[in-house]
């Protein structure tokens, strides 16, 4: 077998996040050496870019192809400036190629907002799917859980949350390695009853589907592990999504000025550094390394703005999971599989 | 001048709580000792108290009047059954002893939906609120913000946020003593045009209100101490709060289990256990007691579900506060203030 014809293609937004392009070179010059397996297409202002190829030593590697995209998405711009104002953005040029069919995968520690519009229009979603949903994998008392959507869309209607429980299904089952992922919804309140006028009819409608359905879940619950895939707006998911970061950020630097208060507790936390070090590993969202958008014709992975290179290697990695997986397929199989029942249930909307 | 003229009057769902009557009672024993200045009327199933009153010696208490109601609603129940089925329980009867004027406040641990109910309808709102909500204080880097609305209305229109940001923005001064409190604006993205459908009206609106709007604030930068006031719809709110307590009490846990793998790490975390005590009294709900639902003509103070005796004595002395600072007295001017502009405001939407 010819191995170049078997190669997986992935495209990298060299100039996503804020440590572009330097970040993303070395997680790619990472990802390089750990995947052979993989041709890598970066994606960014080629004359800016040579100089940090030749500092990680990958200018000339055959596993890696340039192409040229003039402008950048800042994170302070509206998602739309990506197709409007600034269509040969490097944003833009990843999901042009993924299009085009010259990589399966692409992957951006950039504006979420961007690669959601960009790719929403350039590559369209599979078919049964309205919205492409953030996939985050985030951690519980005994392992992880999936939010789905992490952010991908502030407003939702019930018939996009039933889609979010499909395509969250399939991603834990491989993600999590779970052979019956139970789905839960956010919802405050853990009670039947309990919600808002979005999450009570996808409840009713959850319960009747061909899932694990667990009902409602706060939470906190699901930090105790009440479920494998947290369904949720994009908005309400991506407020869970923060205050975890934000919060734990925050008890790691209170914990730390308290430790300094006092020479015996600088020499205790020495002692019991080891469970300090388990403990951030536990939240580090670098081991993860991005959240794909799913539900888009193709694999799409989206880091934190502010990866690091561990983080952008990670993130090549899911894009390449994604791939082996056959992650669309087999979403693809799942919505065919329910795709009366959804249609009943939608039209009850 | 005599004094039990000027003694505020306090009444105390004897029946709310996960602990009840055990832990409120003891709550209020407490409470009697270090609030000489206030007359309480416990409500709750009379033959049951007895028991308990004796037991912590309060049963012939000068300052302690007894109230009767038959039921209690439970947290599993629907918020309505305060006002239907159960028109006899503990929180119906606290809002018709509040309605008649027998007390100017009243603290429950109970079901916020029912207290929001029942209160809604018994009490009234403020003029100009049409909604009340949930003022939960939380830490941030440097302090405390208030978030609001934490968990009483699950689905709000843009004007409820205008009205939430003013009641907020009033209870911060004294719960912060902060002259001109930073309000910020739950949000997706800090950016100004990130946002809901939802969101984006709110800020416009505050944006051309006379205070101190710092604009969309991420849950994240929320923690960094980027408001005093964060302003949320009911449900994503109640999603912050409850991730905080969710992610807080799992971090413990992880960290407990890390450091017991090994002997140096437990005698390591015996060292610096202050800084544990340190970091767990900032994450203390039980230290600010309850959280005040504004907006309702009188105090109501709602405790956490599994308060504890600490938690609601800190509930009866945020009672107090709210008493003694004139808090609706003060938020019914601030909306008199605003009347034209908040009414400009709302005509917009």
């Amino acid at each position: 077998m010819d191995q170049s014809e078997t190669k997986m293609q992935i495209a990298v937004d060299a100039m996503g996040g804020d440590y572009a392009p330097g970040a993303v070179i070395e997680g790619l010059t990472r990802a390089l050496y750990d995947f052979p397996d993989c041709d890598f297409t970066l994606v960014g202002n080629t004359a800016k870019l040579g100089l940090y190829l030749h500092k990680y030593g990958i200018a000339d590697h055959p596993n890696l192809k340039l192409h040229h995209a003039e402008s950048v998405v800042e994170m302070s711009e509206p998602s739309a400036i990506s197709l409007r104002a600034k269509k040969d953005s490097s944003i833009t040029e990843c999901a042009r190629l993924m299009k085009s069919g010259s990589v399966e995968a692409l992957v951006s520690p950039g504006h979420t907002g961007a690669l959601v519009a960009a790719t929403k229009v350039l590559n369209r979603t599979l078919p049964g799917i309205d919205r492409p949903a953030l996939a985050a994998s985030l951690p519980h008392r005994h392992g992880r859980f999936i939010l789905i959507d992490a952010g991908a869309n502030p407003d939702c209607r019930p018939g996009n949350l039933i889609q979010f429980a499909l395509m969250g299904e399939i991603y834990a089952k491989y993600m999590l390695n779970t052979a019956n992922p139970r789905i839960g919804l956010l919802s405050v309140g853990g009670e039947d009853g309990k919600g808002s006028s979005l999450t009570k009819p996808v409840f009713k409608a959850l319960s009747d589907m061909p899932i694990n359905f667990v009902g409602n879940v706060e939470s906190n619950s699901a930090y105790e592990g009440a479920c494998d895939v947290l369904i949720a707006d994009g908005f309400s998911g991506n407020v869970l999504l923060k205050t975890s970061e934000g919060l734990a950020k925050m008890a790691t630097s209170w914990l730390k000025k308290a430790i300094k208060r006092n020479a015996l507790r600088v020499l205790g936390a020495m002692f019991s550094q080891g469970a300090f070090k388990e403990l951030k590993s536990t939240f580090d969202a670098d081991e993860v390394g991005g959240a794909p958008l799913l539900g888009i014709n193709g694999v799409c992975i989206i880091g934190h703005g502010s990866s690091n290179p561990k983080a952008v290697r990670n993130a090549i990695r899911a894009a390449r999971d994604a791939i082996r997986f056959r992650m669309n397929e087999r979403i693809s199989q799942r919505l065919q599989e329910c795709k009366a029942t959804v249609a009943d249930l939608e039209s009850m909307f």
